[in-house]
């Protein structure tokens, strides 16, 4: 497997300058884990530049909305919805927003944690792109969509800036009658 | 006091369509506080380029970066830079960036907080404008311009989409040495 791998939406050019842009930290949050930390794309103005431009080019057409996770996705989720000039709808961790909510549980590697969107945060039969930093396992996606779809949402799909290889991330939203069955982009390809 | 001031930036008619995108709750996130939800800015089309149109029209030229609060600040703070075309960077809280990291202790209503930067975030001598979505008090935002004057940010300024008036938190921003001294623009002003 190649350290980057072109995906939609993305030439070579652009997936290797963002790949340069990203620093690999071994061993955080825990020993054995090699976190990739996309900060350094967001703080260049190529490198942000680049992130919505990929992304923009690998999403269906047609969004009405941006859905972004707490809170990397936000600032991934924000600056496409910035670039397409449509809204932005924050899914959030529990207790972030009044209310009403609407809210679903997801496992966590240990215990569970809670998504909320406001209650009335999407229109019923709006079409809704979820956008996050980074996709590992799925599990927070997977709830994100589920909740989204509760909301209402025409869930459009989903697209990532780094997709992580080797932890059923993708085949887990795919297979997920109630989040998924919608296409899954992403601009890198990183090993787990 | 009127239940929105025109602020630098803003048109009467973009305030007036911000403001009537802001809901009220009463009594969250606990007794007494009226908490001003702005998700329905964000989800918003025109509120969102609103708001983007109307923080750039207030910011000062020359802005090299945007740092943005964790976590709504994400969401304004990357639509500007989206729109300026320059980079962004999020000021978290405490054991969400790896190492290395520079940090800043802050005093909350109860207890305190920490904020962290990665190490190499700013480069020296780079104009940074802090962007969040809320002045209250002013802790967080002082906290922030501490710590980025520490990474050798040439801080320009703060700007808000809503400042709420008087919890004095524009005085204690312009009053610190270490924070302050610079502008700071708020979109809407709403009582506290």
């Amino acid at each position: 497997m190649p350290e980057a791998v072109v995906s939609a939406g993305a030439t070579d050019e652009v997936t290797t300058r963002l790949r340069d842009l990203i620093r690999d930290v071994p061993d955080f949050p825990q020993p054995g884990v090699l976190f990739r930390d996309l900060t350094g794309i967001f703080a260049s103005a190529q490198g942000l530049e680049d992130m919505a431009t990929a992304i923009v080019a690998a999403a269906p057409d047609d969004i009405d909305v941006i859905a972004g996770l707490d809170a990397r996705g936000f600032i991934v989720g924000a600056t496409v919805a910035a670039r397409l000039g449509i809204g932005f709808v924050p899914v959030r961790k529990a207790g972030k927003l009044p209310p009403p909510t609407r809210s679903m549980a997801f496992d966590l590697e240990y215990g569970q944690a809670v998504f909320e969107v406001r209650d009335n945060a999407i229109v019923p039969g709006q079409r809704v792109l979820i956008v996050d930093d980074l996709l590992a396992t799925g599990g927070t996606a997977r709830a994100a969509g589920a909740l989204l779809r509760e909301c209402g949402a025409d869930l459009l799909g989903y697209a990532f800036l780094v997709e992580l290889i080797g932890l059923n991330g993708r085949e887990s939203l795919v297979d997920d009658p109630a989040a998924g069955g919608v296409p899954v982009r992403s601009i890198i390809t990183l090993p787990a």
